[in-house]
């Protein structure tokens, strides 16, 4: 779809491509003509752009948010690229996972090799009502789709196509692993960490840059995700009583506090397993993602807002 | 089904009638005999019971919180009342709301009084979608006789029979009364209102005194009250997508803020209404709960552990 | 007073008017002579201002937060409109009640309407020791005229003249229709709406800009209130102590926990009722104001940082 | 007025003599016959007493917390003195300061040294304003006949008869050491010392026990100290406007944080001096007087709840 | 060293055997005699004990918390054993480690497996530095045969002998299974793992049941065993001393948060993964035992204090 | 070393001299060459720089936080002084405390003075084993030297030159005046005063503004100074256990709750006085420094963010 990256532009190059509109305002100029500016992205970057003529026709033909394509011309303006833009139109199809990771950037490990973890945690479980749990959610290609090329989060972590689930199946295969160690139910344990992020398909939306719905900000993922299994143990038979309400109460309580967003505090075994990999997960790897991007020098990071902290990347020896 | 109740209770009197178990437990007696102390109650106490005989076979016939039949004398023993206890039984029968009320305390407002406000408060809304989760509602016969009887906390505010319809109702009111005073959406202050604390008739269970259910105490009537919502909103047709996020949003967020259980604060007015109110009214019943019970003089009523205050009866005039 | 308003300000139109000085600074232009820039307010808006020649002389004639008359042309600037002032003096006369409501927003209720209101509310109560408060309070005659047009806050909620009449008139309305759904004392109820916040006529001041007296930021409204009360309480005879002990607790209690700002919880019920319907009215409006300034797009609020979340618009039907 | 304490209580000793009555209730006998059981204080102990005989008419002459004559004779019950009583009734006088001695423990500084080092530290202040404020507090016998005997505490620190006046004094003394290191003004801190406690003059009250008057609970020491300030101010002439919200500011911010009861922090350097040193002192004599009464071994305290810690006592060398 | 334990002592047997002292105290019988009562314990349980004759001739003889040779016969009072002591005097040896296990609960895993577990972690790392460290620790025979067998904590987790070693080195197995899954040095963690909570061989005591020693209460174990480090390092040539610091870092922010005893918070990856995986292994561990001790009833645990929850022991399938 | 301080810049002057780089940047000018821009500081304050040509051979001879000799010419750019630098290099000698002061602001108070203060308080110990203490850190030149010259704080309080001792100093005068006011030991309260904050030495560092050391962000300064009081304390003959472990836990202590960095609350007497008194002078040293630089007019400073508040300056009489 896409042929020109941001990160390829070079100066007075003709650009007519693919981009999503993060930024749109329209200006008066000094001599009274309206014009707007832009900024547009793909997963390389993103480009401010300038629309000179025509700005009300233009304008009226897109939104924040779209895919639009572009015709312009790329200019030095300040020391930076600029698109002189001549052209745009909102582009009204829906992007396939395949496409959208020309926009977005995604997971380093492979589509298909997560997917495979993934089914094969699901069919190593024992306990029948589990399994059953996953073929249910395999009739909801809807939900499966997404769950397999969303990211886990906005920007603090695995903030990438396909993050949600690396982060899932990592979770799964550390919680396996922890197990016997400390005596819990390995089927649990996987169904658990497959399950617990699942409401982020609804909470988040993957359009213009990650971000949230209208039902994300009103309820959150926890509670989204607790109606979907909800759902999904209803057309189930004879699926036990207390092993749903444990799962709701896994995914309730991940988040480990009150303060942190769990109503209720892990209250099992499992549910205290998950707790606390999903925060180390979560952790580490948002932290490896502060170290990529903002270092104040060679050792220490900038100070990270949400963490509350600077990070220290321990020298090579 | 009672005849004869706790404060009742006089010395040599022959009590053979229902009690519901409270505390159950077995010792040894000096002479090496087996023993049982037991304490039954009604709406009205409880009083201590003692099985000297036969402890073994008739400690096999029930359990704590089992309602049960008692034979029985009453002696005095330190200056307070006892059971002596020959023959005591399980009685497995489910009681019926109008049975419950020889065991509970219930409020003071007639059950067909407060019926009879809640349907017209139904009724009297314009929002054709918010009448129709009340019909939906209407179906669920289970849902809504338990909605009608039980306590609206185990000992916080409202502890009594019907507390929980008596408490929605007085919400609805008074957010009724101040829609016009706040540019506030009527229909849905109401409908927050009648169904916030819906997920208690699946958090509480009342059998041998309110207490707890298993699925209450791992999720809370929060969570329960949402797939509650949600169950309910499926069954309708055309039921606004934003209308059900903002009607679960306000049960969500009722309790104001994530220390107190609601992940999400308030977000829009009526949400807003609704946690102050709830509030307002959980907490004047509860002290006025608190000064009826508890006085430490005439003024000052002891310490509230929970609401961690001391409160102070303003003199009569 | 005023002829033009900054929102009617046009190009090269000649401006000789009252403005409020909310910004003043001296600097040194490239060619080594001193200019000042200004920032000028009236109650529509405001507008920078700059003054080329005698900046020296001219600076010497009024200070920031002054009522100034200036002289001066507009002119366009970068897109933006710039007053180029060739004459500006203080005005040193003390503006009436309703001269600064030309330069400040106003309340939408009419002053007559709520005044009307707080007189209906003050001869309704039944109490005579309350009733003799409010004859006292209409003995200070410079306290009641700032509580008659005074803003409710600098910027959370009410901020605009009469703001303050406004929510204690509406807190004082809620709180009467209550009270007989609360047991709770009517007259006390309504007292307490009125009083609450009547330290904000000495905590806030109203001059260029409303702001914090040395007092107000030194004590606050509760203590400054309370003060107030206790003085007023001195000069009626008879005037029975717990009353005036509860009267004081009110205000003392009323941000209901030590954190906001209040060193006695609620400790009767009707300061819990206050507590409550103080927060909502305030929350309420607080957050309709964020709604009517700071919407990020259709539905949602930018981020508030006080009350730490964004706000939903819900869609109109 | 005592002749016998309760730690020099001997079995089988006649005991006629005055008492606090701490705690009173009313029971019933195996025989169904009426008694009492009370607790006595004075300033030495308490000791355990029973009315066998006339219980209900002896009753009725006395309350909890008045001071009692009482006829009676000791006697060992389970290892313990009680006292048998047979003759119990109110005195009602009003307890004079050097009686009150008798009945509760005092600061260990003479009375006469503690109010000589009073009027030494109002007398060398230079600032007249100052001085004329304690000229004032001079005209209220009441007030500083209480100031001048009052504990400082129920129950944390310097809780004696005389410990406001010592704890006072002790701040102040401290207060001007440390002036000239910090750079505050010496006058100012004398004053914020002497005066930032004498809220409590009103907040606690002395009979049967120290404890909290109603108008104590409700408004709490430092709003009660700021409203006599206020009034002993206004009695001054040309009292200046700034120096009185700084009196007040030094009592309302004392106690630091709003959630240690003080609604604004410090905002001057004498504030926080006071702060400071207020604490030290407070902690510092608190600890030592738990060092007194709770040790767990020699060297360790019990927890002490309220500081929530256990505390170290050093080894002699 | 004992031959008969708590556990098996029956009504009338002559009990001669070594206890620990967890209780004494002295009192005066009715006849005016002196009686002691003392708590005895070994690993198996505690048993009350009564010296009625020569009360303070033994009373001399020994302290709390001695290990003690008793002389005793066992008799029924009030339906429990008691011990009714003749000769009771103090054993003045050390406790070798084999003979503490009569005396205290012991770690499920035998001490030569846990052991060879950690020897075989040690000699498992690449990194000679490290390797080094635990060389040095080895010189240590105080320090480590302390640490071979002390418990983890005084009752929270891991609360018996060889406790520390268990969860030290169960930590160490999991974090190196998680090593290659977050990109981390595993011998960083393996080191971090067996260090973290060195300073417990200090911190603890253990004599007459766990404690802590003066310099614990004062100092902590993580300060206590950031010195030790310091002290082993320092022995040790060229030491890289980025690897000191990040060594004591991750002993110092292991808890995780200020509030949790960690002025710093962990600021590398290895320090992220040690704190989520001790307080994993430390909750699990200590909830797991609560569930051992402390079931209200089939499924619930009695609420933790600590962990300010219930817990829900998953129901067998 | 230095000449020509920043304050004394003039326009067109000739500008060889030594400054510290505080900020360095390179870009790229619209003519597609390279340039860099530099803030350059001494004690008196920082100037802008450009490096017009050779950016990249010039660039690569200093990095930020270097000492550098720098040759320039001052010019006026949009109303600021800037100066055009030639020529720039790296000096590479260590600053002798005394070249240090050219760069950075230092205290009021004389250095031989603070020393012979420091002298003296520590020969007027009677304690031998303090003195010992003392006479260890005498041998330690390279801590002694930094002790002398290192400010206390990079930025809160007594942020300059000679800032730690001027503290530490002023702490151990005002703790010795206490010491008879509150029954405390007098060496304890001076060595604790004396040595609370020495671990910055190492966790602060004094190059190119001052800042924190990689050990001192993994560490803190509490940590650090313990570890040196360890190592100086293992030196000495015959030091008291107990004595060590007070000190150490004085030190660990003075941050007063574990919010604050202090994972142990003071738990002895004079670790109390230690930590109010270092509250008291850090606060008000802080806010001082706060109101030299700060004042948003006469009368009131700018809100401080760490603090949480904004300062009162009362006005001169």
């Amino acid at each position: 779809m896409k042929r020109l990256f941001v990160k390829d532009l070079t100066r007075d190059a003709e650009v007519n491509d693919y981009f999503i509109v993060v930024r749109k305002g329209t200006y008066l100029s000094k001599n009274n003509t309206k014009y707007m500016t832009l900024l547009l992205k793909d997963r390389t970057g993103s480009v401010e752009a300038r629309v000179w003529e025509k700005a009300d026709e233009l304008g009226a033909l897109f939104d924040r948010n779209d895919l639009v394509y572009v015709e312009s011309k790329a200019r030095m303006y300040q020391e930076t690229l600029q698109l002189n833009v001549t052209s745009i139109r909102k582009v009204d199809q829906e992007l396939a996972p395949d496409e959208l990771k020309e926009f977005y950037p995604e997971s380093s490990a492979a589509s298909g090799e997560l997917q495979k973890s993934f089914y094969d945690l699901v069919s190593g479980m024992k306990n029948p009502h589990l399994r059953a749990l996953f073929d249910q959610l395999g009739k909801r290609k809807d939900l499966l789709e997404k769950f397999f090329y969303f990211p886990a989060s906005v920007g603090i972590h695995h903030a990438y196509l396909r993050g949600l689930l690396e982060h899932s199946v990592n979770l799964a295969v550390m919680a396996k692993g922890i197990a016997p160690l400390t005596g819990t139910d390995e089927d649990l344990l996987v169904t658990g960490s497959l399950v617990h992020d699942i409401g982020k398909v609804e909470e988040l939306k993957v359009k213009g840059g990650f971000g949230y719905s209208d039902k994300g900000r009103l309820l959150g993922h926890i509670t989204i995700g607790i109606m979907m299994c909800d759902g999904l143990i209803a057309a189930i038979d004879d699926f036990p009583v207390y092993l749903g309400d444990v799962i709701k109460h896994i995914i309730l309580s991940h988040h480990g506090e009150a303060e942190w967003g769990s109503p209720k505090k892990p209250m099992c075994l499992e549910a205290l397993v998950i707790h606390y990999l999903d925060n180390l997960d979560a952790k580490v790897v948002g932290v490896r993602e502060h170290m990529q991007e903002n270092m104040d020098d060679e050792t220490w990071t900038q100070y990270h807002k949400l963490f509350e902290s600077r990070y220290y990347k321990i020298p090579e020896r």
